[in-house]
């Protein structure tokens, strides 16, 4: 089992997920929002939190996390990596391996175009996981990474034996 | 007492410093380091555990932390920005409050001139804490953001009475 985490400080989604050879599950998903109101390190606090919940609750053998790339807004960009860093300590503590995927790596995986759109993404994932239900961009973005990472797995497990 | 910290995911400075109305004080401060032999996450998962310990011996009233910019680095102000993170999520916990101020303001508070070099910011450090003790830059960084806060704070409380 893989959890894919799409990071943010206002809302970070996560989705558990399987690769068999031939068939993806997503075993469970999830949208961790925090109150604007309270202050950033508190929503830092609870999003922590929450993620060792998940960790804990999910128990997946690794972890899968996009790779940040800076956006037109650099106060956004700085405050995700700020929340990236908390999730990442989270799963360091629980000792679940993460790895790292650029954007184009993702969209690649997932519908054989490094270029693909939002769309495109969405869609293929509905095709390939009967339990996905579209509609939720973070839960998506977090999807897409744990299949990415899924199906990588399986390829370097294959090429050992 | 403030507790300044100069984030890094190798290097972060902190230093605890008091003010009196006219006298700074440097109670502590150290360096905690990373091993770039260890993964990302492992890194952040010291860092976290020697800033809760940090903050536990050092119990300050309030935290003082510079604001982040970007550098011409984009890979290191990422890595910068998650380890901040981290570092936001163990002063919550400890439910101390952090302010934060901007690099200029840092060196304007010390020095008077908000482009002030870093060897004038170290030259008035020395004068203002005979504790002090120079040639840390880490250190250093984090004595001068503290010494903005304990200052602005003397200043804000004065302000009320």
């Amino acid at each position: 089992m893989v959890l894919g985490i799409d990071p943010g400080y206002g809302r970070t989604g996560y989705a558990a997920v399987s690769f068999d050879g031939s068939r993806y599950t997503m075993h469970r998903s999830g949208l961790i929002e925090t109150d604007p109101r309270h202050s950033f390190a508190e929503r830092l606090a609870l999003l922590y939190d929450r993620c060792v919940a998940a960790a804990e609750g999910i128990k997946p053998a690794s972890a899968a996390v996009e790779r940040l790339f800076f956006s037109v807004n650099v106060k956004t960009a700085i405050d995700v990596a700020q929340a990236r860093g908390v999730i990442l300590l989270a799963l360091a503590q629980a000792k679940i391996p993460v790895f790292e995927y650029t954007p184009s790596e993702v969209k690649s995986s997932v519908t054989g175009s490094g270029r693909a759109g939002k769309a495109a993404v969405m869609k293929m994932l509905t095709i390939m996981m009967p339990d996905f239900a579209p509609g939720q961009d973070d839960i998506a973005d977090a999807a897409a990474v744990a299949v990415t990472h899924a199906h990588r797995q399986y390829m370097n497990e294959r090429m050992k034996r």
